[in-house]
């Protein structure tokens, strides 16, 4: 299923000529490991920055940190931050974000905030996913790969004629 | 087999209070996502920058895309570069990184490079993966997870007594 989706993704992108970068925190890479699965995907997809350390949300997108601490680095304001500024920073067309609390410990654990930026609009979304760990950042990694799918879609759709 | 020697890996650099970030192209962020399935990685683990364009490499690395170009990124040279750089980029003790081709087209498909710099030495190792285009990657992600926990290993050995 999800295979089907990111040749989807990775066609439409192609044929639109867009590329694509990520800002990973909780799932830690496995959103830019799914995109990478699709043979051809290097045409599209620039690169990601893992940023599982508020050092390096700091240090590469500039959040300050005390904004960090208080969230613990997880938040709607954060994830379309990085969003929008992975887009500048590897000068693509789209920026995609995923931040939030994987577990197995601590509060909020199966929050995750997922961001898509393209051109003059960014979404975000929280979801709530329960379950393991490993599930947590696989299913929240298939969500942020759908919602870019739709974003970029829904961008370039044509209204209907009545 | 791989769960056992993350944790180890991650208990070691726990213990020897060592950080780590990581470079990776054609593994596509899959050896971070794998350092990140254990639970308290984040105290180790700053992050990873993936590098799936030349342009990505040209950006964070410094590398001049004359010398991408020739070698399509990918060369024992240019590995070490990504492992020794990605280690002050994120300021931690360890960098690690992974070019390749991943095929399933194109010539040296099942090439892998594997660098790990720690301290003042930078190894690299060069790989010849067959399988498909998912089985290179995983299985290049695992060598040099055992890399990363070789070396560090074998940087805090003591000579035996004789």
């Amino acid at each position: 299923m999800i295979m089907k989706t990111l040749r989807k993704l990775i066609d439409k992108l192609g044929k639109e000529k867009l590329t694509l970068a990520c800002a990973e925190s909780a799932s830690g890479g496995y959103v830019s490991y799914l995109l990478t699965k699709i043979p051809g995907s290097s045409r599209i997809f620039r690169g990601s920055i893992v940023v599982y350390s508020l050092e390096a949300k700091t240090k590469f997108f500039k959040i300050p940190p005390a904004i960090l601490r208080q969230t613990q680095g997880v938040s709607r304001k954060i994830t379309s931050l990085l969003a929008r500024r992975v887009k500048n920073i590897l000068n693509t067309d789209v920026g995609a974000a995923l931040t939030g609390f994987a577990g197995p410990a601590g509060k909020n654990v199966g929050q995750v905030f997922l961001s898509v930026s393209y051109r003059n609009k960014t979404s975000v979304k929280k979801v709530m996913i329960k379950g393991s760990r490993d599930k947590v950042r696989k299913e929240a990694s298939m969500i942020l790969i759908e919602m870019i799918y739709n974003q970029v879609g829904a961008g370039h759709a044509r209204p209907v004629k009545k």
